[in-house]
């Protein structure tokens, strides 16, 4: 098994915020995807992202407001069903700390890394979201590689 | 142990042009820091990186020009010593592929997530170098939290 790893801190003094970003169709659609259908905000609900004929399904497994959000991945590509992501909130100084974790990756596919780095950008693109009030979801994310 | 792992797609027919980013010091000065000594090159030869008062120093362990740059970190944070960097170059249609692995972390602490996200920022600012010739390196490197 294998994980995905990232940190990112948002000048925030607000959990709760972050949080929401995580959990409301609406917020999610402006880091991620902007094709986000789903309400994240109780547990067991589906949300269904895509991007153009792709995407996932993501059930909520587990919320802790306003410090976790983790979902199950039941719909998407092989190597995503089966695996889980959440994230971890914290205040730290003038930040909201946010801990992702995409992890049970079964294998350590060139597909996890190139989502490794389009987590990373996305992250980023939540931070902008935050901090300047736009983000940059699909389908105006910033391309990483050939399979964008 | 565990695996930082990315994926980028630099829009460049030549191994050759991406093989020598990763080898010349003034090339890895324009896209990781400008605080960079050493020619990687060679194998066996020490590169030190700095980050104002702190960095790594790698030695090269491994080169398959131009498909393969690996360092072994001999000096630098508890968490990096006797991990290991590698840079896997192939093309793919229009693309240099690079696959990246920081491996053999002894525990996936928060500092491992901090890196993950920070070598997925420099993986983009060595795109840019070699697609548009300017990347953003150390000191003028994008901010992810609070640790930089």
């Amino acid at each position: 098994m294998a994980d995905i790893l990232h940190r990112v801190g948002i000048k925030s003094s607000s959990l709760q915020d972050v949080y929401r970003a995580l959990t409301t169709e609406s917020e999610l659609a402006d880091w991620w995807t902007n094709d986000t259908q789903g309400d994240g905000s109780q547990i067991g609900n589906i949300i269904a992202f895509r991007f153009g004929n792709d995407g996932f399904d993501m059930e909520v497994s587990k919320l802790e407001e306003p410090g976790l959000v983790q979902w199950e991945v039941i719909k998407g590509p092989a190597e995503w069903v089966g695996t889980t992501v959440s994230f971890e909130l914290k205040l730290d100084g003038d930040y909201v700390i946010l801990l992702f974790k995409h992890s049970n990756w079964e294998q350590p596919v060139e597909f996890m890394h190139h989502c490794s780095t389009k987590w990373a950008i996305f992250l980023m693109s939540l931070k902008s979201l935050m901090e300047d009030g736009k983000g940059n979801p699909h389908p105006n994310d910033i391309k990483i590689d050939n399979w964008n």
